[in-house]
């Protein structure tokens, strides 16, 4: 793969591992864009959140490469793959880092356990146009090419309005027939939270472990402008997502309650 | 240990692991509150985030228990610790969840990729008041007992005051001796980035490796008003920190370019 001068350059990343089909899919719309540095995991990396690898060293692999993108094999976390490829692998610093398309939906907290969206977010770290894409589908027949359409359109208005700093995206396509999708909803994050319910069980050995399961609570079903609705309403949800988690609205009164 | 009606009863965990000094500081402290569940790993979990165990079940054991604590190790992240402690070891749930003392700052972004602040955060997505300490020293040798005075401040403001659904603290205490020490500054995560700088090595087989380094680069050094400006003047920062990672700020400027 050469990159000309007026090439973009596309850094593409999922949690699903390598051979996810919402990966195949993105990538297949991504060269429509530029050149594309594919580095994703062989396996799974689901709910691996921001997680960094300390503790073993992280190892790449080239797989795969044509005129039109590169495939790098890594070890580590999504974050590590962001960060590993921006500062050894890419020729310079991509114009877009992209994640996804994430196999199930990632609205509302689930932003905060993500791989995904901590792909995309790490992108933001480094000030650069970051989205994450979701489909709202766990099933292993889920039909990503209903995608497509909404992130040609989610490109395209990046390529002519880049994000400001520290803010990235998080786009959740609806599970639905292409013809229900009623279109794009700009949201805010659903207030909500996973109510686990772990299963306890007991190993050959008689020893007990617990898997982890969980619902999700939808602590607001009855406000419109949330990430929540958008998906039961059949519209692909935008949230605009900020690495500054401060609690701005809290401060003046927190201070004002440690000055007593 | 016999938890009678009017107890206070606190979660306690880290993202250090059970043998760290951090955590038996804070279990020092906390048994002044109430009585305490400390559940962690016996392995450190840095940089683990918010990330959840799926594919693997997740075991506990009970180590140790007296009329004051049950000490549990769990083979799982800070975040599934909090889960499973509230989901099936905790007589009822907690009124706080502690997390730390953590073996090095998590002002700034760190918040993003820490196992402690994860583990405060769901908490807090529990309706729980939860907390994350940090010591922003990181040498072996690091001197956790000044943390004592300003754990038990934070402490009693949370009895006297409980934080807003969705928001948890994000504590972090300077390095410097006790007379040194300022006093609590209320701040907000300051704006900056982690530059990777991998160190890229060979094994004994040729095969090449990365090992994740990093500098962090504030963004804004000259703000009086950050977590980072505290920590680098000798007081203690106090980050009030929100499960809502949306850009409210940017939504409305995203509705009008998603219309054009």
């Amino acid at each position: 793969m050469i990159l000309e001068k007026d090439d973009k350059l596309i850094l593409l990343t999922n949690d699903d591992g390598l051979y996810a089909a919402g990966l195949k899919t993105l990538l297949e719309v991504m060269e429509e864009f530029g050149k594309v540095v594919l580095i994703s995991t062989v396996e799974s990396m689901s709910g691996m959140s921001q997680a960094l690898t300390v503790k073993t060293p992280i190892r790449v692999k080239l797989l795969e490469e044509n005129d039109r993108h590169r495939i790098y094999a890594c070890s580590g976390t999504p974050t590590d793959s962001v960060k590993l490829a921006i500062n050894q692998l890419l020729e310079r610093a991509p114009d877009w880092v992209a994640s996804g398309i994430n196999h199930g939906a990632n609205a509302s907290v689930s932003v905060l356990y993500s791989g995904t969206m901590a792909a995309a977010i790490e992108g933001c770290l480094y000030g650069i146009n970051s989205v994450g894409f979701s489909l709202n589908n766990f099933s292993p027949a889920a039909d990503f090419s209903i995608c497509k359409k909404y992130i040609r359109i989610v490109m395209k208005k990046l390529a002519s309005e880049p994000l400001p700093s520290g803010i990235c995206l998080n786009v959740n396509i609806p599970s639905a027939r292409k013809d229900e999708i009623k279109g794009i909803k700009i949201c805010r994050q659903a207030r909500g939270n996973w109510k686990e319910e772990f299963e306890k069980r007991k190993d050959p050995m008689g020893k007990t472990y617990y898997w982890l399961t969980g619902v999700f609570i939808n602590h607001e079903p009855e406000s419109t402008d949330t990430d929540e609705w958008a998906l039961t309403n059949n519209f692909v949800s935008v949230v605009p997502v900020t690495v500054d988690m401060t609690a701005h609205s809290y401060i003046d009164k927190l201070r004002k309650s440690f000055k007593k």
